[in-house]
């Protein structure tokens, strides 16, 4: 059977990622996708309902461990304290994904409808965590307002840490945080 | 010649509202516009692009209002401050508009690819506000986070104001930025 290859997921991501960058995600079919990670389309299609999946995969992943974060946090913290510990238990979930996440923002910032794509999903996200906060007895509008801001400094930290600025996402996501205590002392 | 009527550009924006609401935004055409509003096709395209324009055409004025007055604040407020005092200079823009914006809210509710397209603006007024923060000297990454936070606010408050907890859309993202204020005390 050959020598030993990754997962075809694997395989998949990568191969997606790389039409991405070379003849664009408009371009780029399911089909060619296949052929690069050298797997049949229905293998891929075990994997992912479409090509634009292959990015966003980890949406739902990261949102639930978001809320989850925001539901067993210890019941005396303030509501940003609460959002801020939220992402900070990401972190395992991006450990190893520095150069895949590089990627597929290189592919996302190419294609409008893909911006657009994630905007709607960190838009999920906020509405997600403000439910959570409610749920732990925060009001409106503190509830909504918390659980933006933190989208919003996590969307900060997250492009530092893709940025190269530190390898720890956590560590860019908690300093974006610090920063946000300072503008607003 | 008939009795009077109000401008071809008002019947046509409330015609559209109409439809985007019977028919739903997909379903309503140019054409179908245009002869609810008593004019030409035509007529339609010398005013907007298309039918998606009725909804996004004051994104270009709102920008330019907040760009406009972060760059001419007073030199000796903060980042949050100027971005503040910058939401307070759109009260004129919005002040006879609380009708259009809850039809126009209804629509975009109704629709994904309105709603990654409204999300897709405020991100690009979040990115304008950062460069005219970026321009007074305010360093990264204060300038984006206070631009979107800036945004964030916006967004909360404006909702308040559709929501009916008050007409005056000023008020309401003041108020949101006191409710910020308290979040981060």
């Amino acid at each position: 059977m050959g020598r030993w290859k990754p997962g075809a997921r694997e395989r998949l991501v990568g191969a997606a990622l790389e039409l991405f960058a070379e003849d664009g995600f408009e371009q780029t079919t399911v089909a060619g996708i296949a052929q690069r990670a050298g797997v049949t389309e229905r293998t891929f299609f075990r994997h992912f309902t479409d090509k634009r999946e292959v990015l966003f995969e980890g949406s739902a992943t990261l949102q639930a461990t978001v809320v989850d974060a925001i539901a067993s946090a210890p019941p005396d913290l303030t509501p940003l304290e609460v959002v801020a510990g939220a992402y900070e238990a990401i972190g395992p979930f991006f450990a190893d994904r520095l150069p895949f996440a590089r990627r597929r923002a290189a592919a996302i910032a190419a294609n409008t409808s893909l911006q657009e794509r994630e905007l709607l999903k960190l838009a999920t996200l906020g509405a997600a965590s403000a439910a959570a906060l409610r749920e732990r007895g925060v009001p409106e509008p503190a509830a909504t307002l918390a659980a933006e801001i933190g989208v919003t400094v996590f969307s900060v930290g997250f492009r530092k840490w893709i940025g190269g600025q530190d390898d720890d996402v956590t560590k860019c996501i908690r300093e974006t945080f610090d920063e946000l205590d300072t503008l607003t002392a």
